[in-house]
Order: C-alpha cells, then sequence, then structure tokens
C-alpha cells in the first residue's frame, strides 16, 4: 500500500511535472514563431506542431492566440491597464496624460523590472522581433484610439509618439543620462508634452496634400 | 645559431603577443574603472594599477585619456566627425541637419554595426554606463555648442534632443516600427526636424522664470 500510494504521489507530481514541461514548451515555440513570423503569420496550429503537442492542450493553458502572445513578450506591465485613462482622453489634449501616465509607471516599483525586459529585449534579435508586435499591436493602437487621420497617417503619427516616448524612457531610465534623469516628473511633463502632441494631432501633413 | 635565432623570434613573438596582452589589460581595465566611476573619476593611474601595468605604458600605447575612453566604449563611428556640420550650424536652425546627419549615418554601411553597438551597449548595465559618459561628453556637447542659455537650461535641452534622438534611432533602425522604419528620409526631416528645434532653442522655460 505504502509503496503504491508513493507511487501515485510520484505520477500525479510527473504529471504536474508534465503539464509543467507543455506549458514551456508552447510558450518556447511560441515565441520563436512570434518572433519569427509576426503575430499574424503564426497560427496556433504552428505553435502546437513546433511545440509537439496537440492543438488542444494550448486551449487547456492559455485563453487564446492574445494572452499566449502576451505571455511570450512577457512584458512586465499590462499595457491595456496602463494606458485605459489615455485612451479615453481627447486626442487634442491627450499627450500630457500620456507623458505623466508613462513616467508614473517607470517611478513606480515596476521600474527595475522594466528596465530589465527593455535590456534583455533590446539584446536580442528575436525578442525585439516580438517586442515590435506587441508595441503596434498593444500599446500604440491604445494611444493612437480616436485620433483623426488617415490611417497611414495615423499611423506613422503613432510611430513618432512611440520615438519620443521610447526615447525618453531609454535616456531617463535606462541610460539616465543627467540633468534629464533627475528632473521632476511636472517638468518633463511640461517639457515633452507639446512635442509629442504635436505628433498625436499637430499639423504634421497638410503641406504634403496641397 | 640556428636555434639561438629562433629563440630569438619566439622571444619577438612573444614581446608582440606581451604587448597585445598590455593593450588589452588596459582597455579592459578602462571599460571597467569608466563604467563605475565615469570619465572624469577615473584616473590613468588607476587604469594602470587595475591592469597591472606602469603608466608609462598607457602612453605608450594611447595618446592620452580622451583616445582611452574612445577606444574603450569601441564606438563605431567618430562623433566628432559626423557632427561636425552641425555644430558649426547656427543654432536656430540646426535641428533639421542634425536630423538628416543622423539619418544618413544610420542608413550608411555603418548602419549593421550601429545597431550591433546599441544592442550590445544597452543589454549591458557596465557598457550602458560608458555609453551616458560618451554620450554626455562628446556627442550632446557638440549638438549643443552655441546654443544659448543658463548652462543648466542648455545641459537640459541636450538630453530632450538626446531623447528624440535616441527614440527615433530605436523606433526606426533597431525596433523598425512601420510606417517609420520605411518612410523616406525627407519625409523624417520634415516630420520630426519642428519636435527637436523646440528643445534646441524652443520657449521651454520662460514660463518657469516668471
Amino acid at each position: 500500500m505504502t509503496s503504491t500510494g508513493q507511487g501515485g504521489a510520484m505520477a500525479r507530481r510527473g504529471r504536474r511535472r508534465g503539464a509543467a514541461v507543455s506549458r514551456e514548451n508552447i510558450l518556447d515555440a511560441a515565441r520563436r514563431l512570434f518572433a519569427e513570423h509576426g503575430f499574424e503569420g503564426t497560427s496556433l496550429r504552428q505553435v502546437a506542431r513546433a511545440a509537439g503537442v496537440d492543438p488542444a492542450m494550448i486551449h487547456h493553458f492559455f485563453k487564446g492566440k492574445d494572452e499566449l502572445f502576451a505571455l511570450s513578450v512577457e512584458l512586465p506591465a499590462d499595457p491595456e491597464e496602463v494606458l485605459r485613462g489615455v485612451a479615453d482622453t481627447d486626442p487634442g489634449q491627450r499627450a500630457e496624460l500620456l507623458v505623466r501616465t508613462v513616467l508614473h509607471l517607470w517611478e513606480s516599483p515596476a521600474q527595475a523590472s522594466l528596465v530589465a525586459f527593455l535590456r534583455g529585449t533590446l539584446g536580442s534579435r528575436a525578442k525585439t522581433a516580438l517586442l515590435r508586435e506587441m508595441v503596434g499591436r498593444t500599446i500604440i493602437s491604445r494611444i493612437m484610439a480616436g485620433v483623426p487621420g488617415q490611417p497611414a497617417e495615423v499611423a506613422l503619427r503613432g510611430d513618432l509618439v512611440a520615438s519620443q516616448m521610447v526615447g525618453l524612457m531609454m535616456v531617463r531610465y535606462v541610460v539616465r543620462l543627467e540633468p534629464l534623469a533627475s528632473a521632476g516628473q511636472d517638468e518633463v511633463v511640461r517639457l515633452a508634452a507639446p512635442n509629442v502632441q504635436r505628433y498625436l494631432t499637430g499639423d504634421l501633413f497638410e503641406q504634403g496634400r496641397r
């Protein structure tokens, strides 16, 4: 009896270990395929095949492709939650809240993991490809929600906003250039928000249209 | 005779190897100390001690602390040469040339090594500290040459310019967000230069002074 009981416990532990291994295999395969082919170019069926599991196994562990993608990027904060208030603000006055929200997040206890995430991501070509997918799909789409204009122009505006926000994070929190790294939040918002607002809704394309 | 000759050749090879080893030891020690204590906080005497060589050995291999620093950063382009024209331009109209110069450099054959440099640098805490020293000492000082204003304000302007330029390089060349990554040089200059010009010489501090 004792030995059977132990055997049962071992089998359960084995199953749990097996499940954990399958989940990690799926995430590894997803990271690889998303990095290589992007979100749209990767199917759950391909991920299952690459992970050596049945497609049903993916649905057992993950709600769907969106969650699998989000988890494969290992982002230290949830963009949807962080940017909710930003997306709800009038686009014509959105920059100040956007800059303030990003500074607030980076000056929270999440800072260390955000810096580590950026360092780790930018140091690797495959992870950078994942970041590109994630920034485009999740972050920029929320920041640009409701911004008027032709889709191609709004997309370019979004990338320009990203360029200023990424640069601000890099210089203030990763490279830590002084005096910007030690400037107060209010001052940074006052200095940077007008530039971000120009990218969001300023007159960028009017001359080109004439 | 023959064996003596061989012995002499071996000794010469040994000296050459020894010299190469000393030079690398000095560069390694310099990288470590510059990253930890910065350019100003590091003396050639400390580098010599950390490298286990006589201080005279440093002057044998390097023109001085500036060259030792530049070589320890392993920058793939010479900022002085690249930015010479920028520093000579009227600060009130400098942004367009600055953005164009940076895009031009990054779209030259140097792009691969610049991306590799940024990836390698940002992936490492010590290398990031070196980058901070180098950007502050060499690059921003040239970009801001002759910009009028109180020194503390000009320094902050310089960091803001850096934030936009770093972000542009990251988004266009490293992360490669579309459509910005494929936009034409002229269009990127037209879109980004006014923002950079505001940081360079725009009205940033007037309200704060009242």
